[in-house]
């Protein structure tokens, strides 16, 4: 990338050359395999869907489509505005007031998605004087939080909280926040949230919890990877979770201390200057954490499938991860056998998740399998079946 | 705000004190009258809402709540996944495809919000090569989108295509891209598109319009601000839209040409690494979208209810900006005045927005009224009353 010292004063690009250079981009991704292409499915798919990441299969629950239609209906399509001029719904509220009680925190605040939810809280909860400590392989919207943030952000090498602490120890910032997903993603395996906590308070530092893939899945009836830790309703302790994985809907949340959400509420950008989450999405999100509050065995079941999942996996000879959650990912050859794998497997009417560079932060392609708490045995036998059969050799 | 240089060895904080900065903020907040609270408002209000952004009355349209509540039904809560794994589906194709068909434009992409919209095409279409060129009045999610790109950014003076042409000639970059607002949100005045869009040409840059609050106002039918300008299906020119305004939902949209939406959808973050938009929220977009193209008066009243409630409210002797769009603004003589008028609207059945620092750029505190296209005489000649009768002296 050539940065000319002097004014560009040659011929200006035509118009329609101004965009040339995403051509060549996208030659060079497709020379490097990376070539990324939409599908689009059908309202009634066969296939049985082990990629998306409706852990506890409530997104098609009618409780929760029902609540959804229901909530549109007699709230209107969208929020109207950003939460704080009209966006705010009595349906808002309760879903607020039930998350933070069931994850055992003094209150949440909803976002339209949990990318925005990251971005608020990484952001409105540092500053120029907090040292930002975040595990290297967070989720993109974690890292973009440290981005927008004016902190200084240290990249702490993955699920090491003794090197945090070091980091910790050493910093000249007189605040820290240390930043982790829960669960990570790619592979499901889960932070060890504890002992982050331990190494946040020996140094007097927030502890910051991206619970996507926890909520629903780990912790008492599924309130997530905070509570698991027993950090629930801890004063130096945030959680940011999605409404879009377990809770089968769209947005995002930060649970915590109230002094936390009333900071968000006043200061947060991505709160702030965007509109309130549609209210069918509050609906079908607020039904489906009703559904696992009545029946918190929901949970367990997701956490079983996975164990289930990769106890047989690797029974065939296959490396599976050994999950913490509800997610199970299986080591392949190298990115273009894992494409090939994951596209024989849909063949075969079973969708895969394929995570290959630059997708994965250690560079090791993957097929990674939600661990669906809905599944039946014969469904799970049927899944291990099909990767078995369609497995890349070597 | 101190930053010591040795490093923190005193005692740690303890976790109930972690928070603490934060309550001294909201003093300071409290202190400079800048609380803000929520406030939920119930499914049937009373109150004439002129402050959310339906410019034309779509949300509770029945065709529009009934397609979120069938898209619900039918396609599940949520969209199971990112769109590049799960989360596309058909809805989402035929959003995107009718999208693109009404901005006249090749093609189009569907975002969780506009914001994320935002974010996406400012860092996808550019790099450290490239200069950013962003007016000064720029929403909040076009400033954290240049923040977060690996660009120089300059900020340009507010509405001054001049100065932006000036920019790109001094430029070192061989790239640049020119961003502005369509219709600035707080007083409802319109960039000059064509004049920027020349300014870019001249000097061979590409021109991003955030075309929020022009879509379903401005242009053919409400086909948005770039048509109106002439450039629809220009190949140097990207619109964002939301789909939570004008058309009654939630989500946002990139629109613009084949080779940049396949640039954003193979490299833009916040598309790749969050959950595709709820089913409900593109049935409602994509029935709000199907009635403004049955109806294109629609567009057309919308902007004919902001002329009369400008021209009734300067005839009442306030002053009231002359609006572009479909935003009519009223000056206050202060933030505690226009605090006050506001709540004294509500107490007459009337929403109202309320503007003032840090929110608006000119430091000017004002009203801001939506002119909702369906709006009867009867309701502008009895908001501009209530407005009149509560005014603040002076
Ligand atoms: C760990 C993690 N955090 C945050 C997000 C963003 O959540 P959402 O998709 O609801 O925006 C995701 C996934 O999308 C995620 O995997
Ligand atoms: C000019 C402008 N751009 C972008 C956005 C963000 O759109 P959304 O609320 O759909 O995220 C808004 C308002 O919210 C806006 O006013």
């Amino acid at each position: 990338m050539v940065n000319s010292a002097a004014p560009v004063t040659a011929e200006p690009l035509a118009p329609a050359a101004v965009f040339d250079w995403l051509d060549q981009a996208a030659d060079l991704r497709a020379a490097a395999g990376l070539t990324r292409t939409l599908r689009s499915r059908p309202a009634e798919d066969p296939v049985l869907d082990l990629a998306g990441n409706d852990y506890l299969g409530l997104v098609r629950h009618p409780a929760v489509t029902r609540a959804a239609a229901d909530a549109a209906l007699r709230w209107g399509g969208g929020a109207t505005g950003s939460r704080l001029v009209t966006g705010t719904t009595a349906l808002h509220t309760e879903l607020e007031r039930e998350l933070a009680d069931f994850c055992g925190a003094e209150a949440a605040l909803v976002f339209s998605s949990g990318y925005a939810a990251n971005l608020a809280a990484l952001t409105a909860l540092t500053d120029p004087d907090t040292l930002i400590v975040s595990d290297a392989y967070n989720h993109a919207s974690l890292i973009d939080g440290c981005r927008l943030s004016r902190s200084q952000v240290h990249r702490a090498p993955h699920d090491d909280p003794a090197a945090v602490a070091e980091v910790l120890a050493a910093r000249t910032q007189p605040r820290a926040l240390v930043v982790s997903d829960s669960v990570f993603s790619v592979d499901g395996n889960a932070a060890r949230v504890g002992e982050l906590s331990a190494a946040a308070r020996a140094h007097g530092a927030a502890l910051l919890i991206d619970d996507a893939h926890g909520l629903g899945v780990l912790g008492p009836g599924g309130s997530g990877a905070v509570a698991a830790a027993g950090l629930a309703g801890a004063p130096d302790t945030v959680a940011t979770v999605t409404l879009s994985k377990s809770l089968g809907s769209q947005g995002g949340a930060v649970v915590g201390p109230r002094r936390v959400i009333r900071h968000l509420t006043e200061t947060a950008r991505t709160f702030i200057f965007d509109t309130g989450l549609a209210p069918a999405a509050a609906g079908a999100a607020l039904a489906a954490l009703r559904l696992l509050r009545a029946e918190p065995e929901r949970a367990e079941r997701a956490r079983e499938v996975a164990r289930l999942l990769s106890a047989q996996l690797t029974a065939a000879g296959l490396r599976a991860s050994t999950p913490d959650a509800a997610v199970v990912s299986v080591r392949a050859p190298g990115p273009e056998a894992a494409v090939a794998w994951a596209a024989d497997c849909r063949t075969a009417g079973l969708a895969v998740g394929c995570f290959r560079p630059p997708s994965v932060p250690d560079g090791i392609s993957r097929l990674r399998l939600t661990a669906r708490g809905d599944l039946t045995d014969a469904q799970i036998a049927h899944a291990v079946d099909v990767i078995r059969r369609t497995a890349p050799l070597g």
